[in-house]
């Protein structure tokens, strides 16, 4: 067997052995197999495609190719993973939920570059909040309050890292069985019972369109199935921002308010959905049962004091849970004023997530520092009607200069008609 | 620009413009673009193929990677390439018949794998012969005597050794556009008046079936009409060795015995039709008065002079032109015989390629050292018909531990019929 051998395998449309493919894993992984030939064999994937075995096979090999978490307790774990959206702050919603009824929420992530920062740099807003845990410690706090975040280990799924560095820039990115593979590989390390995927669809979403959505989702899913970890994916809407806050410590506050029940609308059925499909494949209760559950919990008040708990643990100050006008504000703030009367026909996600980054809120390179404070409130959604004058949203950052560039790109990603839009559910379809 | 958006390019099957190619090329022979991008972008033209305008733009930026030849003459000079075969020691007749026309013949061959080393080990059996020549040297021979053979310089299309070497431990080697490329890089380099290009065809080939080679030759053809040098390619048979000698120093003998008259009749045919082809090229006679032309020239002994005159000039020893028996003949011989009746039904051109390595003829890793003296001399050829304990083949070898396997593979090659093969024309078709 040698690595070449394997390329043209692929290449010629054969599938590949279980064997063939934990040789070439590992050994790229111990830097035997050099970058060109993995390079390669991306793109046979790409042309080729993988059969739901291989793509297992792939997955598992790159999940045993580092860390896999391993505990004590015998309690039912669920995760949560979202392909990435512009205001997703989902997560800090679902995970108080669900741990709030007794499901253990272990969590790990990465930071990765995007328009705002990961789940991990929203919750780093918060004052001594810190997500560098020990994975006793992790596991620790697991038990004690049923919810724990950290960031992902340098051990978790090296070949995958290495990997996904490789086809960033080998344009082997966009394909279902490397792009499910990289992401089950990481979700299987951490997490071997039950997993919700939000597969987010739109022009904020990495997947376009509804179909490759699809796709993906059914990839990861049967993964996870194939790994023998209960999972289920949420096609949804990304076509416009989720909820109404977009940049960091504003969506944790966002969080926080739909914890204490204000949210906005099709932000908490999104979140509800996926907390009760969780509870669903934890517990095996009905759906509808779950989301009444669910429910509840925000309501009583139960899921915002495990999230405050989570936060103490984490050496984070909750009182700032319970009163987020603790958070800082941004020194500077721009209004972005209707020029016209008319309905907010179309909030383009991608251009308010281009909007966040301008205004520093996330990473365009690694290891960038970001602006905790900087985003966007948005005022009116799509489907609102605005007067010629009123306020649309308002944007926010440490540094004024950068209001312009912002203004340029809100304006590019927001139509006025006088039309109302149609309405769009917030999840489309659901894979099982 | 940037390679990975050229990558990504190729592989959603655009063409890419002549500066993307030049960039790509430039770059990876600079060291810039690193070998994981090269691979991938072989592997996405493997797929997604290249326009002739995109394959002709290849192979002028591998062709102006380095060196180009110069010279002060006005003369219009030939090449002949073959993409190789067992027993092909055509260029060995053919050159010194065409430069006994007074067509120049300057040629530059590579050493590189194969069952038996390549033209320049071929003539580094004779004694003295000297094929390293700087191209002031060279040029003079070209002039003076109309042909010279010298191993390509280090500096000779670096981006296609480069991109040769990756290609071939990537499975991205079997690509019509990339092999046409990487031939003709190396030609263009040398020569810029006129081609013909020998493309084989067989078991014993790179390519197995007629209209893939066919393919490789329009592709060929295509770009050196492109590139201003009048191209023709024959597609020729190498199902079944090639004349009656594989191995080095018995194919010169071969060679020269066909320079005087005593050619086996297939082989003269096709050094014959490459011959007039060539000097149809440069001449423009039509191709009948070529080919009497041609024969006049082995007839005569004008072409054997030709031949003794080029090894006179390299430092050979000329007399062993005139005087074949002052070849040394390996230290061992072992016969093949026919263990039944009957006609020699069909010779396997790859494994008796297979045998003549296995003796010592050829290298399985570069710079390994080659058996002058081992090889096989065929007795019978296909059609031919054999009586039981009749010598088919003698092997010769200066290790006579190898004739074990060497018999094996000899005896896999012969298959013995009571009916007898239909002819094969030794050329196929013509693409011009």
């Amino acid at each position: 067997m040698t690595a070449c051998e394997i390329i043209k395998n692929k290449r010629d449309g054969k599938e590949l052995s279980t064997e063939q493919i934990k040789f070439f894993v590992d050994g790229y992984t111990r830097g035997e197999i050099p970058d060109y030939q993995a390079s390669a064999l991306c793109m046979a994937i790409y042309f080729s495609n993988m059969s739901e075995r291989e793509t297992l096979d792939l997955t598992l090999a790159m999940r045993d190719s580092g860390m896999v978490l391993s505990r004590e307790d015998n309690d039912i774990r669920v995760d949560k993973h979202s392909t990435g959206g512009v205001g997703d702050k989902t997560t800090l919603v679902v995970a108080p939920v669900v741990a709030s009824l007794g499901v253990k929420v272990a969590k790990m992530s990465g930071r990765g570059l995007g328009h705002t920062g990961g789940t991990l740099d929203k919750l780093e807003s918060i004052e001594g909040m810190n997500v560098d845990l020990s994975i006793e410690k992790f596991n620790s706090i697991v038990e004690k309050v049923g919810f724990a975040i950290a960031s992902q280990t340098q051990s978790l799924a090296p070949a995958d890292k290495k990997l996904y560095a490789l086809r960033d820039v080998t344009a082997t990115v966009d394909s279902i069985p490397l792009i499910a593979s990289s992401i089950m590989s990481k979700k299987l390390a951490t997490c071997d019972d039950c997993i919700a995927l939000d597969v987010k669809v739109g022009s904020g979403a990495f997947m376009k369109d509804e179909q490759s959505a699809i796709a993906l989702a059914r990839a990861m899913v049967d993964i996870g199935k194939g790994a023998g970890v209960k999972t289920v994916a949420l096609i949804t809407d990304m076509d416009e921002p989720l909820g109404y806050a977009v940049g960091n410590s504003l969506e944790v506050i966002e969080a926080i308010q739909t914890l204490k029940g204000k949210g906005e609308k099709r932000f908490v059925d999104l979140c509800l959905r996926l907390s009760a499909h969780l509870l669903n494949l934890a517990t095996g209760k009905n759906e509808n049962e779950c989301i009444r559950l669910c429910a509840e919990q925000i309501k009583s008040g139960k899921a915002l004091d495990n999230l405050a708990q989570t936060v103490e643990m984490q050496g984070g100050n909750s009182e700032w849970i319970y009163d987020e006008t603790k958070f800082p504000m941004a020194k500077y703030s721009q209004k972005f004023i209707a020029k016209e009367s008319g309905y907010i026909y179309y909030t383009d996600a991608e251009k308010y997530g281009l909007c966040a980054l301008s205004l520093g809120a996330g990473r365009t390179v690694k290891d960038e520092k970001i602006d905790y404070l900087a985003g966007i409130i948005i005022h009116k959604k799509k489907g609102d009607f605005v007067y010629k004058g009123e306020l649309i949203a308002t944007l926010y950052s440490s540094n004024k200069e950068k209001f312009n560039s912002a203004l340029r790109l809100i304006d590019q990603a927001t139509e006025i008609k006088n039309e109302k839009p149609n309405e769009r559910n917030i999840v489309f379809a659901i894979v099982e």
